[in-house]
């Protein structure tokens, strides 16, 4: 597996290589990772896994300094799951005069759910994206569900932008509890950790009622976050939306997901789960 | 010479050519364009030219609407110019939602100059490019150094997205009164067409006083405009920049160019001249 960490050098690679997937990623790797790089493997002969943490989508206040860096172990857990390059640039490599002046800026949704209490976040996430999409060149880039909202944004850009590169979604990787896994869980203390699993739990409940016919969208979004609240959560929302592009949920849509972002002890989770009434 | 109107035609005859440069252009073309195609060939083995009224680039109560659209003549052109293929999609093509959700958004220069009256019109060109690069892949792109602070956005867009695309910028082809070429020449009465000249005479003068030693930046732009006003031109700027990236001119400057655009009668008209003293 090859280690990268500098432009020319990626681009001198790509040009060897045949059908190449792309798995973005900012590090601190956990199995959901590695479920991105496994799916990566059967669209592609070649899988570059890019571990940049990217500044200009982490707000101010943000967890921008603290963000793990572990790119030892990073390494070792992507060579186990079959990942051929690594594309670890430095921030100088990518951001050479200290900042990025020309952005890839996405519609309204970059306002709504997460964009709510992260102004810029998803501005910063389309213009990371469209340069390693430009340095990389990949026929195929894996994102993982978890990052819902991110996923709806790459889409949108990749379309109306016209980009070359195909997106593939994937299933989000739980533990045994229900919590989806992600880079930030580490944050959360042992208690914290089995408490998590409240959020999803609160997602089920919300999908099982509508799987039944409920049809009182805002009702359901209240008591789930109701609920939270009362165990000690700070609920950011929690919303049902249209699946697609993440359009406010009309009672005729049949492709659902309901959406929440929620802040346990100093450590906010996202999650979310699809519903799919059409069959 | 192969004329295409589909984004998945231009992809596939992509696939089967080797080195390939790009022309962007909208259409209504003259010899300045053909110089574009000329030099094109020379660094690639195919020359795609595009043929795109862009509306996003024009705004309210500006030509869109009766900019010339005139393919047949411009298809015989490029062929005897030795173009090798024409893009030239419909609107509903690159606009297939009928609006641009996504777009690519300059930093401050696009509210300079020509973008102090021009809202919009950088990123809307910004936007196309980076549509028209996804679309066509090629190697290499020519502009005109006509449209200066557009060839200055590209350059910047591509360096800071980290687009795999060389941009070879080309001399401005004049008419023998010296007028830039430019299809909104065709606008100009035959008494404008002659009083046209004016405007790169005046820059010309200025360029002559900074070569031989004149720093006073602002008195020599407020002669040519006052001398412009006198002569019936209603003047938008003339300034004198930094030729790289246009930052406003210092004493110390070497590479220099100088910037204006002016109305006469209802014509709208842009030109400019390098001034290199570091020689």
């Amino acid at each position: 597996m090859h280690i990268i960490h500098t432009i020319a050098e990626m681009r001198s690679w790509r040009k060897q290589a045949k059908r190449v997937a792309l798995v973005p990623t900012m590090g601190n790797l956990h199995e959901g990772h590695l479920s991105l790089v496994r799916t990566a493997k059967a669209y592609a002969d070649s899988v570059v896994v890019s571990i940049f943490v990217n500044r200009i989508q982490f707000g101010a206040g943000e967890d921008f300094d603290k963000y793990p860096r572990t790119l030892e172990q990073d390494a070792e857990k992507l060579k186990a799951a079959g990942a051929d390059a690594v594309f670890a640039p430095d921030e100088s490599e990518l951001y050479p005069n200290g900042v990025q002046s020309y952005f890839v800026e996405p519609p309204a949704i970059q306002n709504e759910l997460c964009g709510r209490s992260r102004p810029g976040h998803f501005r910063g996430v389309a213009t990371i994206v469209t340069k390693l999409f430009n340095i990389v060149q990949p026929d195929v880039a894996c994102f993982g569900k978890k990052d819902y909202q991110q996923l709806a944004v790459i889409k949108g850009m990749v379309q109306d932008l016209n980009m070359n590169v195909e997106i593939i979604p994937v299933e989000i990787e739980r533990a045994q509890t229900g919590l989806a896994l992600s880079s930030r869980n580490g944050y959360l203390s042992a208690q914290e950790q089995v408490q998590a699993a409240q959020l999803f739990a609160q997602l089920q409940n919300i999908a099982d009622a509508i799987k039944l016919g409920n049809t009182n969208f805002s009702a359901l979004e209240n008591s789930a976050a109701t609920y939270l609240q009362q165990n000690g959560w700070q609920v950011d929302y929690i919303e049902i939306r249209q699946a697609q592009m993440l359009a406010k949920a009309q009672i005729s849509d049949k492709n659902l997901v309901i959406l929440a972002a929620a802040i346990l002890g100093t450590t906010r989770l996202i999650d979310n789960i699809e519903v799919n009434l059409s069959h």
